[in-house]
This record gives structure tokens, C-alpha cells and sequence, in this order.
């Protein structure tokens, strides 16, 4: 165990030390020094901690000082890797939106990129496989805010925006591959105000994407997320849906028709 | 104030006098007696510091001794209305699906029968009014789970299922009047399992409407709270989406018609 891990902190010590960037910069650069290695180790415990004190109690039950007395040191030691608890639940958010990320983009890249519904289903698949596996911080990223912390966009929009990142990706390619177009019987009119803010999605993000179909990309990708929650957060009730999987596969066609998606396999 | 709502409880008194029944009694029928009255006004208070607490702290980290402590009694004495923590839960989960199911039946019925589609629609707006205005609340029922909490099905199922009762009601309908039918280009095939769950759900309720509508209407149930809880959770971020009833506009009528459903004002 490194020796820094267990030294009792100096109360006048607290937060002086504490390094906001220090999980992205553990992910981004392996640490050279015996200190950097023992410091980014103590990190990743704190994590592994939070997430498990995440699963037992919730996010907005969450305790730093909790924490550090299931990591042996007293709350003052902690302090020193990460501030306060509005510090743990950022890095446990970047922690997960960038696993479940790393799973989408893995999934979606797995198929051929011409086939742009196959690819929605894999990264709807992919969501759920996450959000089934890990529970609690799908709940983190996708529940019930917690009350008193904001997350800070700066640092959570990039990771926190993976998901829909991928998702636009195959929306705009299969619009410029001429393979996006809704099928259903009509398209309701995108009011003055919705096309103001689809206008500027389609600046920020290079998109081609026209309005109606646009609009409909964002309800396909809160419809995604919405049977995701459902089933995870146990509003199904027992035995209603047994075959899950078989209602989330429906759900997934139907949802890349709306989209305007071709059917998966169905590239030419 | 009544006497016994500031009389210091025994210990040992805990929980005998917990009536689990208290909030569906008091709100179906009158209390007769000055002690009744006092027992349900006693109830009524601690439910409206419980919802403030929601609100302060949320649902994981809600406390029945802090409510106590705002009620200004100890805890004892508040154990003689609501016996515990997770008594507190469901007596807030009830009232507020209650509540929710109580708008979303005054909005749908406002609406003529026939119009199926404007049915959906004021379904729709009506769960989003009431999420907006009730965040903490509306959290409670579709956001992250309370850890260590189950609801009791027997008490929490029939005011849980008032808004796909709804739902379902007006898709029967629909198809029953012969206006009820997906206009997507495909109807994705129903598998064996899925195709089982739907016919016992077809069965228990009563209901004719076939697999793939069915399950595009459970889709559509699903999606809707997937758009609430995105807009209600801050999900959209700051600036994306500025026109979100157009947009909330714009998805319900794609849901409409992912359900098959007419669209609004069209009844015959």
C-alpha cells in the first residue's frame, strides 16, 4: 500500500492538494513517478468505493467521509485526491459517461459503417447492456438529479455527450448517403421556436440533417433512453415484460423507422 | 393545533398505532371524529414536509426523524402515523401518483372521446404539466431507485398504473372504433416471448388491440416519460433545446403516430 494513502491528513491540508483534472489525467497519461502512480491509485480507489457506495445508498445519500472510513483513513486524508463530495460525484459521472462511451463507440464500430441501422441497434444495445450491468451510475447519469450539486458543464458535457455524439454521427451519415427518410405517414410541422434550435444543433455539430427528421433523431434518442430507464429502474412491473430483451428489440425498430433509419443489415 | 399531534410519544408505543391504510382512508372517506380529523390533518402535515424534503434532499437520502424534527415532535410521536421511513415513501408515492392520475384523467376526459389523437396528446401534456410543476415528486416515481426501498406492490400498483390505464383505455378505443393503425412503412416482427407477454396483458385488461400495436403502444408509453424525464432531469443542457414544449410537441405527435394513433382533432 502506498505510504501516502494511509498518512492521517493535516486538517489545515484540506483541498490544498486536491487535483480537479485528476482522474482525466490518470485516464489520458499513465503517471511516472512512485507518487504519481500512488496518487493515481488512491484516485481509483476512492472510485471503486464511491461506486460501490453509489449501489448501496444512492447518489444523493453519497458521503465523502463515508468513503474514506471503508478506505482506512480518516476524511481529512481524502480530502487531499478529491475536494468535497460534489468533486466525487463529478469524477464518478466523467468515470461512467466515458465507460458507457468507450461501449457505444466499441459497439457501433463493430459494424460496417454503411450500415447505418444496424449501427443504431448496436448502440442501442450497447446502452442497455451498460445500464443493466451497472445500475447505479446509469441512475447517476440518467435519474433523479441530486439535489444541491450541479454538475460542472465544463467538465461533463464532453463525456456526457459521447452517446448522442455517436448517435448524430450515423443520423447525418446516413442522411448524406441518401438513406434517411421517414417512413410514417406524416410529418408533424416543426414550430418557429424547435427550428431556431435545430438550425443551431446543425451549425455546432456540421450536420445536414433537415428539421423534421432532426427533431425526430432527438425523440428516438430520449425514447432509447426512456425504455432503457424502464426497465432498469423497474417500472415494468413483475411479470408484465418478461421478455425484455425481445420489447427493447421492438422498440429498437421502431425507433430507427422513426428516425428514418433503414432496417439493421440493410446496407447496399 | 391537535392535542395529540405535539403529545411526545412512548418508545414503546412505536409503530402500534400505525394505520398503513392512513392516506387512502383519509382521502376516501371523511374522518368523522375530532380525534379521526386530528389523526388525518397530522398525516396530511407530515406528507407536506415529506414532499419538501424530496424536494431539499431527495428521495435517497429522505429521513423520517428530520421530518419529525420540522413537525416539532420526536420521533416517537411521529411513528404513531407513519411507522417508518418506507412507510413515508409510499404513503408519497401513492399521493403523488394520485395526483399525477387524477390530471392526467381531468386532461383526457376534456377531450371528446373520438379524438383519439387529442386524447393522446392531453395524456401526454398533462404528465408533462404535472412533472414540471412536481420535479422532486415526478423523480420519485421514474427516477433512480431508492436503494433498500421496494414499494409494495399491493398498495402501489393500482395508483402506478393509472397513466398506462389511461393510455391503454384510448388505444383500445382507437382500434375498436376502427382508428387505429401504424402508418410506418414496416412493422418489425413480434417474437414468440413478446408475443406472450402481449396476450396475457390483452387478457388481463381486457383489451383487442393486436401484438405489433400493442407493443408499439408500450413504446410509446415509455417514450413519453423518456421525453419528460430528459427535459425534468436537465438532460438537454443549457441552450440546446430552448422551444421545449414545440419540441415536446413535435414528439408526441411522432408518438401518436408510432401508436397508431390519428392525429389530434381529427375525430370523425
Amino acid at each position: 500500500m502506498p505510504e501516502d494513502r494511509i498518512e492521517a491528513g493535516d486538517e489545515a491540508d484540506v483541498g490544498v492538494e486536491a487535483d480537479a483534472d485528476a482522474l482525466p489525467a490518470a485516464a489520458a497519461s499513465r503517471p511516472r513517478t512512485p507518487r504519481e502512480r500512488a496518487r493515481a491509485q488512491t484516485v481509483a480507489d476512492i472510485l471503486r468505493l464511491g461506486r460501490e457506495h453509489l449501489a448501496l445508498h444512492g447518489a444523493a445519500a453519497l458521503s465523502l467521509r463515508a468513503v474514506a472510513r471503508d478506505l482506512g483513513v480518516v476524511s481529512s486524508a481524502v480530502y487531499r485526491y478529491v475536494e468535497n463530495r460534489e468533486e466525487l460525484l463529478t469524477l464518478l459521472l466523467i468515470d461512467a459517461y466515458n465507460e458507457l462511451g468507450d461501449e457505444v463507440d466499441a459497439a457501433v464500430a463493430a459494424v460496417p459503417e454503411a450500415d447505418f441501422g444496424g449501427r443504431f441497434a448496436a448502440l442501442g444495445g450497447a446502452v442497455r447492456d451498460w445500464a443493466l450491468r451497472e445500475p447505479s451510475r446509469y441512475a447517476l447519469l440518467f435519474g433523479s438529479p441530486v439535489p444541491g450539486y450541479q454538475a460542472p458543464a465544463e467538465r461533463t458535457t464532453g463525456p456526457g455527450t459521447r452517446v448522442i455524439t455517436a448517435l448524430i454521427g450515423i443520423l447525418d451519415g446516413a442522411f448524406r448517403a441518401g438513406r434517411l427518410a421517414a417512413t410514417g405517414g406524416r410529418s408533424p410541422a416543426v414550430a418557429a421556436g424547435l427550428a431556431g434550435d435545430l438550425a443551431k444543433i446543425r451549425t455546432e455539430f456540421g450536420l445536414a440533417v433537415p428539421d423534421d427528421l432532426l427533431a425526430r433523431g432527438a425523440l428516438a434518442w430520449t425514447s432509447l433512453f426512456g425504455a432503457v430507464s424502464f426497465e432498469v429502474f423497474g417500472q415494468y412491473g413483475a411479470g408484465t415484460f418478461t421478455a425484455r430483451e425481445e420489447l427493447f428489440g421492438h422498440h429498437l425498430a421502431v425507433l430507427a423507422d422513426v428516425a428514418g433509419l433503414p432496417p439493421a443489415g440493410s446496407a447496399p
